[in-house]
């Protein structure tokens, strides 16, 4: 069998890269199939929950070209879902992935059952929101496992940007559900003043870590574009909302205010979403071009190398090591001195081309490290929760609200706490 | 064209965690032949190094076996290389595994040059001792990655390990070297006996974390084999290597007696490494089989869900969530409501396997982070080292030593120091 040599080694290096980097942009169109679901999902809701709150009198009209949006981007989701290759794990993060994508079509199957009902007037509030809005929070699990296996530095930043920009607009979506049940009914209780605080509260953790992450334009228009900072008059209704309860009913316009302010805003997060989308294409393609011409620079560059390949080298390559020193092989007469040193500076050179790809990788690989620190947060809150429930018996949402009072009472991040609990679990199960 | 349902990316799912256990399993066989090339490798070094520094008097007659016994290994390792598929990049990280892999085939072709100087005698020992050393260093990078990638916890676990416990291994073969030639000429001098400390200090943090991630037969092994404690005749030379400077001679036996002191602690070492393989096999093997196993339960099971699924669902998914509240489409008349009832349980059985699969997956994703945090401590001080080197304009040793004086001088840990050096720079950039 012919042997492979580091030149062909060298050269598969380069070719992953770039197989890598044309399925990022495969998987970027897929989150950008997300995104559009998503919003299409969160009008819907929208409406179908004034619909339903409003016993059937208003909305009636926007359900059924909103349903109709939602069905075409469906359409081009499950499109680009085809465009994966189910049979080969040549994905990174594959299983997780698929695993995401199962619950997300199970979620889209249910919906349709769900709809009829919508429209029977069958389901109340609470139960509309919640389905739409767990089908929404699985869709966003797909852009997570993506931002968390891309193996790029820059397309992995522009990822996590994307994954919290659409979690946060999700979070001001729910918020405006909240405010609109409140305000319809001429006020907030007790309860719901809670949960559209909480609401906010995530929103703005998950826009600090947009904002950290993304730059450029994206950057400029959701400073500028009416998203940050959050416009005057929905703060003013926010804060109605806040201060006005049942007792002090607010003005009937309100509703209608509130929910046309909320919406302004997410069609400007929206906006924001497809200028990173178009960023996160651009990237791609500069990513795979420049690989590309790398590639084609390497192969020459190694032909020529290979041609003038003398048979036997010194330790050429670990001469070259960290004293700096000449290989010892230097020997008496000059000829042979003129020999090993051409010999030698041919081995360096072949061998610069193989560490500069290793360094190059390897700055790469501590660059992916610090994008996905923010993910690995996320993770960490995950777990947390999980431990917090089995261990206290409770939901999913108390634990949430534990952690948090927790972090507040001692002035700490909540990614911090969520850390501890994890470490102290695995101290106590030693 | 045929729409792909829920189930069938559930099994895709499924499938992928296969296939990335089958690639471990390829990975680990390659990882067993690194481990034997290595230590061929780190005999032959040794035997060369003594051969070159006793000026051919002694040795000559070891050194051809090991170079054969080297070379069957080299084969070896390359016919596992040529298991791997280079035209896909099917592999996780495989653009880094191939770029150590091009940096291991091109060290090894230089290698033969290199016997031939030594042969005649034309390298000195520190110019023979690092040759073999970076050699050794880059098929060590090779594990580093192949522990790096690895997508299972519990393999991840063993392939931690294994990397420390070879690279323990390797700066014990080192200090052989120095010791050897120490003792080879009478007595250390002040340089050597600073590198003596820090090879010890080195091989000891790498043992810490290989009996942090290895148990059972390997750490057993481990602790009664002949590694840990460091047996006792070996400590008292180390202590005359510390100790004698050339002003007072050691016994002329004393560079045999070091030599095989430390080459037996190395083939227990080894001894180890071999029984920690054989966990690596059996574990991947153990998985397949599980993971096979379960795939067959899934296909059965989906198969009588899919045969009763009914055409329209409710929320049944999401009615499963945290509030645990069932759906609120329950209809007036007892048939409807009973009707609901067994299509939200069957709806909820395929979201039981959808959900078990996800949060595996996720607990799976935690722990893999866990094993994953010795592995990022290295890169955190390869990179305060590259940023140390390029500041302070000074060699990989001299960055390291710097690193470590201050980490003493604080009373920290090395890994602490680095990390708050790449903080630092990532300050000063902004």
């Amino acid at each position: 069998m012919d042997q492979r040599t580091a030149a062909d080694y060298l050269i598969a290096s380069k070719q992953c890269e770039i197989l890598g980097l044309e399925q990022l942009l495969r998987t970027g169109r897929l989150v950008v199939s997300v995104s559009n679901l998503v919003h299409a999902l969160q009008r819907e809701r929208g409406a179908s929950n004034m619909y339903v709150a409003s016993d059937g009198q208003r909305f009636a009209g926007e359900i059924t070209p909103l349903r109709a949006c939602a069905a075409d981007q469906e359409a081009q989701f499950r499109a680009c879902l085809n465009e994966l290759d189910v049979d080969a794990a040549s994905l990174p993060g594959a299983s997780r992935l698929f695993s995401r994508i199962a619950q997300v079509i199970h979620g889209l199957e249910e919906l349709r059952g769900a709809r009829e009902t919508i429209d029977a007037l069958d389901m109340d509030t609470d139960t509309l929101v919640t389905g739409y809005s767990e089908l929404v929070q699985g869709l966003l699990a797909v852009v997570f496992e993506a931002a968390d296996s891309a193996a790029d530095p820059d397309i992995s930043r522009v990822l996590v940007a994307m994954f919290h920009l659409m979690q946060g607009k999700e979070f001001a979506g729910r918020e405006r559900a909240v405010g609109a049940a409140g305000f319809a009914r001429g006020g907030l209780d007790a309860g719901m003043i809670e949960r559209l605080r909480q609401l906010i509260e995530n929103q703005e953790r998950c826009f600090e870590i947009f904002a950290e992450f993304a730059d450029g334009e994206p950057l400029a228009l959701w400073r500028d574009g009416g998203v940050e900072p959050c416009p005057a008059e929905l703060e003013r209704l926010r804060r109605i909302a806040f201060s006005a309860t049942r007792r002090t009913t607010v003005g009937a316009d309100c509703c209608d205010r509130w929910f046309d302010e909320a919406s302004r805003r997410i069609d400007a997060m929206k906006r924001v979403e497809d200028r990173l989308e178009a960023t996160l294409e651009s990237l791609c393609q500069e990513k795979i071009a420049a690989a590309e011409q790398d590639l084609r620079c390497h192969r020459d560059e190694i032909e020529v190398l290979a041609e003038e390949q003398s048979t036997g080298e010194g330790f050429a390559l670990f001469a070259n090591g960290p004293e700096g020193e000449a290989s010892g092989a230097v020997a008496a007469n000059d000829v042979t001195y003129a020999a090993d040193v051409a010999r030698s500076q041919l081995g360096r050179s072949l061998a610069d081309l193989v560490q500069s790809q290793s360094r190059r990788l390897q700055v790469m690989s501590e660059e992916l490290n610090a994008a996905r620190a923010a993910l690995n947060e996320r993770k960490t809150i995950e777990k947390a929760k999980g431990l917090i429930m089995r261990h206290r018996k409770i939901s999913e949402e108390e634990a949430y609200r534990f952690l948090r009072q927790v972090a507040m009472s001692q002035s700490r991040r909540l990614a911090d706490v969520a850390a501890d609990t994890v470490t102290m679990e695995d101290i106590l199960k030693q």
